[in-house]
This record gives structure tokens, C-alpha cells and sequence, in this order.
């Protein structure tokens, strides 16, 4: 047998495992699309056959996934490794990742987690409302064990802690001894910083309030002509309405949406620009590796820092705002008055601490999630009774931003995640937004001129830069290795501190 | 062991199939709405990936329905069918009859068969704009090679003529020898019936042409509205733009789908109440076997005549163009004059032959199906060359019409069917036809209020009878059986002569 020969032999398994992985992306990709689906146009008479399609869909790709030939396919590869590409290799890795994840567990436990939190989250939408934490909390236990269970069997199996384990559903090797140092420097800062800004802005007075209505047209018409400047394409691409925000689709055809609100038109815009930083990042994933796990995504760190990026670091810089201002003042002509490049940039950069997270400006939301981080990994690793959550949560809150939630509606009942199952989610939100500062900041070192072009609405050197530097590049490497690569050192909260004083204080 | 028990055990392989089938179908309505999905919304970016997502759906689907444990269910489920209930016996003859079909050809057939299938489209689409049939000859004789392969085959194995093994794809058990009789009683009325009717109508001069444009927005206020009329609940389904109009969708979710011209509004109105027709059949099948192969509609024919029931026998009538006429008045002032009930009526049912089946009158339609009927067969059974269809075709339609296509993009290239492998379709329209004619002639019989109704926009009788006569029977009967049990008889062209010369000759 020639070398050749024989390198060709050995690859074949590897191949194998190709094919099997772009059909169980496939899968996992139409399941999406009918996602979409349901959350933007989808008549409410749909949801239960519908909700029978994905479950269709996911119990066959868990099927196709699970099955012993592609274990077997994985050793085998694994063994003959020495004659794979670099890219290979990681594609490789990946698969053996995603496959020892979703072999982590039985079925049966997938099945009665996943009922659990179905029940938990309908009990949620009843509680919320009356911001009643005792009506959901017997439902919350059961998710809270059944999640701790997830996290003590994975640990076992992969090795770190509990809440690693958990953490890794979201961030692949994301490491909390690694947050929790972050996170201290952050909180050594905020508290004070907070003060500064809000003395800052008292002595500027409130900004000119936006004078309404903004016409759902109008705001979306904006909205498309800036997606476009900041580079999306809309045959690749689209828009629309769903309760709430998101980016969907495929890379080919990536789908964002927004939700609008006549009094207001800023949300929204901004709502549209952070998607169209996540369907940017898609959109920019490397094209030969499509379909297989190394030309997936890196995780959420690195998903939300490329939406912080594009929405928090780009456009709400003064340059990008003086670019948006008239633009705003065309469309909204009733407001041209309050629509001056100051008082836009004022608005759009306004401080103001606040109960609920989603409505949290820059400087205040990192400690909105650094509550939730430590309450739930308290909650994980049994260091916080259950029902001592609200109280906590209260004292915590009160600690981070001087206010105290009047009732569990502003407080612990206010998000989703915990009650549908999503534990070790929360510490993404701002490992993206520090993650996004220093990218942002090693861009605009690379090329000086990015934020003159951003007054002109010009993305294209900064989303070149970004393509190559970070989408490109897929799951090749780690969160971590990326970073390092693109800015010479490991995630620090740096330049997140830096840019927010030169924003905040100037 | 007792009785109960024993047939409880008898039946626990039937239940198993049931389960099973339920996946099948599940999976296969799930690639329906990415079809939806495709047709209205897709931005062209997504075709390729899409076209993917749909083939690895098919295949997986494909790979469940023909799997052996299927077939040993079938078999094992078959003997003890004793103790099943009357749809439980009617739900496994259609599964054995989905799971013979599915396991008639091998796959490599189906792929080779798809690919041509594919090819020859692409070289159709590039073909008709010339009217050049030669350049597109030699793809659609391999189309047709491969179609009389798979026609020998199944006839081989089903029994019955090659041609009716393809007509058993669309029309479940139609036989070509009752629609040979049925279309020679027709060709024996039709020539003669039209040049009667074109008589009649010169006599009463050209109806006042529609004064254009007419706003998109407007004609799909009005089509909602009469859908609503109709029964549809937009609850449970949408209405969207394609460019080919279509019924997708699921029970629950049904989607309709229409295309607008700004220069006269009744064609897309027509095609909306036409899709409605369809829709209102799928809405009204029986929710006690959903996702069974029972519960699904018939076939072909029934389901056009449910379409063509609703738009040509109800929404064509004298009383419900009363109906509409002062709406469209209304939705469209500056073509009131010409929207008179009377002139309204004559546009709607003007009659002109013509060379396009699409553009067709309901009086002239049935000749351009027999035309392609005829040839397709005669192609199929080796008594016609490829080579010489377009002159077939234009011998064939002056014949029948009295008119010969100058070429043939106006000819034999102007439909898709035979190109993408849709052979043994084209009957079903006209069966639906007369189908249509006869069941509304019983609905009418039984309810003599019905045309009354019409006149104020009330489809409640006529679409209760229906749903209890016709939808609510899914597959349980065959279409000959469901079609005595609700008009007495077999079908026969009577009803739809009689409708013709009580329509076009009062």
C-alpha cells in the first residue's frame, strides 16, 4: 500500500463522521427555521402540532447523534488522527464534544427535565404577574434538582465543577473561577463608578425627550437601511417582528427580529443593530466548514460580544450617532427638534439604575448578571436554599445599584431562564460585553480610522477586520485562544472599564 | 388469558404502527412548512441550503417508513386485524398501501429519477421562453424512460396498467378505463356545447371591462373577507404571496398562497377562493386521525374538487356574485360602474378558448386536460414517439378547440408536470371538475337553501355538509366509495354538463 493509499484509508472514518454531522446539523438546522417559524408568523392554532414537529425533529437528531456508529467512528478517527488537517482535527474535537455531551445523559432524564421546566415555565407566566416566588416555587425546586443532577453527572463525567458543567452548556470550557475573578475587578469598580456618572450627568441636566409617535414603517425602514450600512444582506437575510427579539435562520438566509414600540423608537433600533451583530457574525462563519461543528459559532460569549460589539462599542459612539441623528430627524420629522446629534447620544447613552435587566443601560447591566451569577451558582452548588432566593436576590441588588426591588415581579420572577432551565446562562450577557470592548478596541488599533468611518455609517473596515480576525475562524479555536489571538491577551475587563470612562465621563 | 386481555396484545403491533406513522407524517408535515416557508418568505440565499434541509427530512422519512420493522408490523398487525375497530382496519390498509409504495423502488432508482427529474426542469425552464422542445428532448426522454421504468414496476408489482400505476400516485386506485369512458361522453358533448355558448355570449355582446389598477392592499382585504365568509379562521391558518398560488401547511396551520396583478383583481380573488377550497378541506378532516394515514385527505381529485366546489360551483354562481359584486364596488370606486352584479357575472364566466390550461374558462378546461391525457398515456404505453409530441399536441387541441397553438411555449412546453416527473397528474383537475359538480349538486339537493345562502355570503350550511360528508371521512373510503355514499352513484360527467348548460346557456 502507498502512503498516499493509506492516508486515504485512514481518513475515511473521518469522513464518515462528515457526512453523519452535516446531517444531523441539517436537522438541527431546519428545526430552527421552524422556530422562526413560530415566533414570527406562525398562527396561534399551530403551537401544539407544531411543537410535535420539533419534538419530532430533535428526538431524531438526538437519534442520528447518539447512535454507536459514530462512537465508534470518533475512536476510530481519533486513532488514525495523525493524518488530518489542522481544521480536521478541531472538527474532529468538536464532534467528540458534542458528542460526549449529548451522551451525557438518558433519555429518560433528558425527558423528564425537559417536562419539568415546561411545567415550571407555565407556572412562571401565571406567578410573575402577581410577583408570586411561593406559587412557582415548588416547580423551581424540581427544575433546581434535576438541573444540579445534570451538573453533577457531567462533572463527574468531564471533570470541573458543577456549575462549569452547567456554564458549558453555553460556553464550551468557560471556567467560573475565571468569571468570579473578572467579575471581582468589575465589582471593585462599579459601585463607584456609577456614582461618578450619574454626579456627571446630574450636572448636564436630562436630555430633550423624544417627542412621538414613531410609526412602525418608518422605524423599520430605518432599521433596514442601517442593518444594510452595517452590512447585512438582504438576499441572504430578513426582518420581522416577534415578541421577543432574535436571530434565527442560517447563514445563507439569517433571520433577525425586533419588536416596536410607537412611543419609542430607540429600543427597537438599537434591538435591530445588536441582532444584525449576531446574523454579521453568522453570516461570516467560514463557508468551507458549513455544516460541520467547527464551522459552528464559538459559544455565547463570543456571539453576544460581536452583537455588544456592533450595537454597545459602534453604534452608540458619538461618531455613529452624529451619523444616525439626521437620518432619525428625516424619518421622524415631528421629533427633529429633540433629534440633535447631542441630545440622540445623550438619550442613547443615559444611566439611570433601574429593577429589571433587559431595560439596564451599559454601565448598569453587568450588575444585574453578576447577581444572577452568584445566586445561581449558590442555588447550584447548595449554598442558597431555594426559598431564601427573593430575599437574597433583594440585599443583593440593593448592594450592586443602592435599590431594592418592591416585589419578586422586579426582582426574582423578572427573567425567563431559570424556570425553562437555563442555569449558567447568565454570565455570557457581560463576558460579551467586556469581550466586545477589548476586540472593539484591538479593531480600532488595527485600522484608526474606524470610528471616523462609523460617522460616515461606514462598517465595511470594521466588519472586514471582524471577519477575518474572529467569524471566520469558526470553533477552531476556544473562546480563550481566539481572544488571545485577536488581542494578544485572555479576557480582563480592561478595556470594558476604560471604554465606559471614556464614554461615561467625558 | 382473558378476552380483553388477548386483544389488547393482538392490537399492541397495530398501536406500534400507529406510533410510528405518526412520526412519519409528523416529519413530513414538518418539510411541508419549510416548503411553505421556501415558496413565500426565503430570501433567494437560502435555495441551496434549504433545498439540503428538505432532501435530508425526505431521506430520513424515507429510511423510517421502509424500514423492516414496518413491514413486520404491517405483516404481524394484518393477521390479527379482528380485533381492530373499522379506521383502525381502514388507517392499516392505508399504511400498507404508503409503505408499498415507499418500498417499490429502490433508492437508487428514486435518486437517478430525481436527478433527471431535476435536469430536465432546469433545461425545460431554459427551453420554453424559445418554444425550443428539441433542446429540451433529449433530457425529457430520459424523464420519460425513467417514468415508464418506475410505471412497469408497479404495475408489475400492484397489478393494473403502467399508466394507471402512475395515476395511483395522485389519484389512489384511478383506474384509466372509467376515465377514458368519462372523457369520451364529454368529448362527445364539449365541441358542440362550445360553439353553442360562444353563440349565446356573442348574442349579448362583450361584458364592460374592469377599470383598473386595483390596489394589491385592497384585493387582499377583500380576499380575507370572503375567505372568512368561506370558514377559514386565520386562527388556524395565513394567507401570503407566491408566485405559484398553493394550499400548504398543516390542519391546524393552513397556508394559502396567491398572486396579485394590479390590472384586474378577479384572477387572484378566484385563485384565493380556489386555495380556501382546498383549505377547508384539510381544516376539515377528521382530528380524531391526525397524523395517520386515515386521517389524510383522499386524493387529487377529491381535494380539487373541494377547491373547485368553492370557486367554481358556490363563488362563480349567479347568487354569490350578487354578493360580491357591491363589495368590490366598494373596494374599488372607480370601477364601480363596471361592477354591476350582471357584468361582474358575465366577466366571470366569460368563456374563450385559448392555448394556456391556466388561463382557461371552465367550459374550455376540460379539453386542454383530455389533450395531455391522451398524450401522456400514449407516451407511457410506447404508442407515441417523444419526437413527435408538439405535433400531437397541435393536432390534438384543434381538434378539441378549434384552435392550434402557433408554437410551442403556447404548445406542449407551457406546462411543468411532465418536465419535474408529474405524470399521471392531469386528469385529476377535470375529475375534480365533474367531482365537484356532482357533490354540490347533492349538497344542494339536500339543502335547497344553499344557493340562497350564497346571496348573502353564507357558506355556513354548505361547508357543514360538506366537512360532515366529504372532509371528515379522511382516507377512510376510497373515492369511488365516498362518492356513492354522499350523491348515490359513481362518477360520471352528468352533474357537470348539466351545470355547464345551465350556466352558460341561460
Amino acid at each position: 500500500m502507498t502512503a498516499a493509499l493509506s492516508d486515504r484509508k485512514s481518513r475515511a472514518d473521518y469522513e464518515t463522521l462528515e457526512a453523519k454531522f452535516r446531517q444531523i446539523l441539517t436537522l438541527g438546522e431546519a428545526s430552527g427555521m421552524l422556530v422562526w417559524d413560530m415566533a414570527t408568523v406562525m398562527p396561534s392554532g399551530g403551537a401544539t402540532v407544531r411543537t410535535e414537529q420539533l419534538a419530532v425533529l430533535e428526538s431524531l437528531r438526538h437519534e442520528l447523534l447518539t447512535a454507536s456508529e459514530v462512537g465508534d467512528g470518533l475512536d476510530r478517527a481519533e486513532e488514525k488522527s495523525a493524518v488530518l488537517s489542522s481544521w480536521q482535527l478541531a472538527n474532529l474535537r468538536e464532534m467528540r464534544r458534542i458528542y460526549r455531551r449529548a451522551t451525557a445523559l438518558d433519555s429518560g432524564f433528558v425527558s423528564r427535565k425537559t417536562r419539568s421546566c415546561k411545567v415550571c415555565e407555565i407556572k412562571w407566566r401565571e406567578a410573575r404577574p402577581e410577583g408570586d416566588f411561593k406559587a412557582v416555587l415548588p416547580a423551581l425546586q424540581e427544575v433546581l434538582n434535576l438541573t444540579q443532577e445534570e451538573a453533577n453527572i457531567k462533572a463527574e463525567l468531564f471533570g470541573g465543577s458543577a456549575y462549569d458543567a452547567l456554564l458549558d452548556n453555553y460556553e464550551p470550557a468557560g471556567k467560573s473561577e475565571q468569571i468570579d475573578q473578572i467579575f471581582s475587578t468589575l465589582e471593585g469598580f462599579l459601585p463607584g463608578f456609577l456614582s461618578e456618572v450619574l454626579e456627571h450627568q446630574r450636572g448636564r441636566g436630562v436630555p430633550k425627550p423624544l417627542e412621538g409617535p414613531f410609526a412602525i414603517e418608518k422605524q423599520e425602514a430605518l432599521g433596514r437601511e442601517l442593518m444594510q450600512a452595517v452590512g447585512f444582506d438582504f438576499h441572504s437575510g430578513r426582518l420581522d417582528k416577534s415578541l421577543h427579539p432574535f436571530c434565527g435562520g442560517v447563514p445563507e438566509d439569517v433571520r433577525i427580529t425586533t419588536r416596536y414600540d410607537r412611543e419609542g423608537f430607540t429600543s427597537a433600533l438599537m434591538g435591530v443593530l445588536h441582532e444584525t451583530g449576531h446574523a454579521m457574525y453568522e453570516r461570516g462563519l467560514p463557508p468551507a466548514w458549513r455544516l460541520q461543528p467547527v464551522g459552528a459559532a464559538r459559544g455565547m460569549t463570543l456571539h453576544e460580544s460581536q452583537s455588544l460589539l456592533v450595537e454597545m462599542q459602534a453604534c452608540r459612539s458619538r461618531e455613529f450617532i452624529a451619523y444616525l441623528a439626521p437620518k432619525a430627524a428625516v424619518a421622524f420629522p415631528q421629533a427633529a427638534e429633540s433629534l440633535s446629534a447631542e441630545n440622540l447620544y445623550r438619550i442613547s447613552t443615559l444611566v439611570r439604575p433601574g429593577f429589571v435587566r433587559v431595560d439596564a443601560d451599559e454601565v448598569t447591566y453587568p450588575a444585574h448578571v453578576m447577581l444572577r451569577y452568584r445566586l445561581e451558582k449558590a442555588l447550584i452548588l447548595g449554598d442558597l436554599p431555594l426559598e431564601d432566593l427573593p430575599m437574597a436576590w433583594n440585599d443583593g441588588l440593593e448592594k450592586l445599584l443602592g435599590i431594592r426591588p418592591p416585589n419578586d415581579r422586579l426582582g426574582c420572577l423578572q427573567d425567563i431562564h431559570w424556570f425553562d432551565g437555563a442555569w449558567g446562562y447568565f454570565p455570557t450577557y457581560s463576558l460579551g460585553a467586556m469581550t466586545a470592548a477589548q476586540i472593539f478596541e484591538a479593531a480600532k488599533k488595527a485600522h484608526p480610522e474606524i470610528p471616523g468611518a462609523l460617522a460616515r455609517g461606514d462598517f465595511s473596515t470594521l466588519m472586514q477586520w471582524l471577519q477575518k480576525n474572529v467569524h471566520a475562524w469558526g470553533s477552531f479555536y476556544s473562546t480563550d485562544e481566539l481572544l488571545r489571538r485577536v488581542t494578544g491577551r485572555p479576557l480582563d475587563p480592561q478595556s470594558f472599564m476604560t471604554h465606559l470612562k471614556s464614554r461615561y465621563l467625558e
